[in-house]
């Protein structure tokens, strides 16, 4: 046992998160050294390039020796890379991912997670729109939430286990919180999955809007849409595979935004201007209390912790 | 005639735009002199205060002798200050605006103009989520685009009056544009009224949900959902008028957008990741155009330019 939290960090997958943990590493300690392995041959290639650590050629290279292993693949893959990595890994070892869904994600990696190895999966919510090896930067995790969501079955190992981890993620500046994974996934639905939708979405439709021209709606996109297509430029694999893990809060989230936006609708269309001001008025209260929190600075909006990617390209 | 655009410039209505054209007139030029008023008492006494110009007690005293009224009121009572100074408006003036929807500030304001003041409904493309006269900064229309949308039925007298305005709002470092009013509402309505309705809506949504804390949405909102808090915390009573008043463009944008979103849900109910993927890959297209015509800078970003207040207070 060194200094460090761990002797040998694995990292597999290595898109903003992979290599923004890398960076963080490199920057702030966490790990004596840190192995990169990605699926893809072009992002190992690239990998190679801008980070200062062994890339792999492959996941079990990665991983051997390692006394923790960080899944920062999209969602959908986290049972099947585990899976892939089950023979080399040790009792003893901290299993952990960055996905943005944790019910399945715990699911998934427990189904391939050999006896001993300490399966505790996490979420950082941090990131930028950007995606790919080139994108990690060191300070991404600086004063960002990490929520880890240890299973429910404990011992001491264990809880030492949970403990190293999160000073690990507190090293490279995160705050860390524990979280049921079924609660933590309701509450992503409304805090970032379905701002994300909905982003995607509107960009969708001013695509197919017939009656203005492409040109007009970016050259006028400084009226709000511009804030949302930054959103909506966030990786699409990782994104899919977020709603097709966290479907049923995601599909109650939608259902009741739907319900309430029909009203606004309604409002507008007989003219209520009395419900307009209601709802319009209330909205300004949350806004207040997230910078009565510290939690919009000014480093914050400059384009780099409002989106949630844990993507793998 | 001085060698800027304007002797004496009015300014009725002093919330974000209205502070924001005096500063920008004392550090760019533009006019000799500015008068301000504003209905309220108490934002005429804060306007005093924080502003390097006249704040008169009447909207009459602030309109006798100037060459150019610019209207930053709320749309919705465009037509009363416009009827409340006709009497002191002299033939040859220009009357103008900044509000966010157009064919009906047109109609309102046109309809108590008297004859030979030159009206020339505009619309600067730029805010911030803050309101009252003390939101205000000289840099608000640097490189952000202003339409003006000139009335059809015009002279030579007129077209001059135009090019004056022009001139004017590019001392301000705006980019000027004319533009039909009803094309301007309807692009406006894609590019930033939807935007805004959706962004009030998803914080309405939050604010109602049993299954997540309001502790829980404001500490972990750093996932996307403090973007949409932004630009929820406008000035409610600008927003209700800008929807009162482009109701017929925001329906069928709106339309269109339920329909999209409708078509999302399904795919996410049905596991179709591959429409997900559609949807989500085509997003990054607009974005990158956005990026390429260079609308999207770390300046832009940071909090200054993505929504669109023409507000009062």
């Amino acid at each position: 046992m060194t200094a460090e939290a761990f002797d040998k960090l694995a990292v597999l997958g290595i898109g903003l998160l992979g290599s923004s943990i890398a960076h963080a590493v490199k920057a702030y300690g966490g790990a004596e050294t840190v192995a990169l392995w990605d699926v893809s041959e072009d992002v190992r290639t690239r990998a190679a390039r801008v980070l200062n650590c062994e890339v792999t050629d492959t996941a079990e290279a990665a991983v051997a020796g390692a006394d923790c292993i960080i899944l920062c693949t999209p969602v959908g893959v986290l049972g099947e890379v585990t899976q892939q990595v089950a023979g080399t890994l040790k009792p003893g070892v901290i299993l952990t991912d960055v996905g943005s869904v944790k019910a399945t994600a715990a699911r998934d990696m427990a189904a391939h997670c050999p006896d001993g190895v300490h399966l505790i999966p996490g979420h950082p919510i941090a990131g930028t729109e950007q995606s790919g090896p080139e994108s990690g930067f060191a300070s991404l995790f600086q004063g960002a939430w990490n929520i880890l969501t240890p299973l429910k079955e404990s011992d001491e190992a264990y809880s030492e286990a949970t403990q190293r981890l999160m000073g690990f993620w507190k090293q490279l500046g995160a705050r860390v919180e524990t979280m049921d994974p079924v609660r933590h996934d309701r509450v992503l639905a409304i805090t970032s999955h379905l701002p994300h939708l909905i982003a995607y979405n509107i960009v969708s439709t001013a695509y197919d809007m017939e009656s203005v021209e492409q040109g007009e709606v970016v050259k006028f996109s400084a009226g709000g849409f511009r804030d949302f297509t930054r959103i909506a430029a966030s990786d699409p694999v990782m994104w899919r595979d977020v709603f097709l893990n966290n479907k049923d809060a995601v599909l109650e989230t939608l259902g009741r935004f739907s319900e309430d936006l029909a009203a606004l609708q309604r409002a507008i269309r007989w003219g209520d201007g009395d419900t307009l001001m209601k709802e319009f008025t209330r909205a300004r209260g949350i806004r207040e209390a997230i910078i009565d929190a510290g939690l919009d600075t000014a480093e914050a909006d400059f384009g780099r912790r409002h989106i949630d990617p844990s993507s793998e390209k």
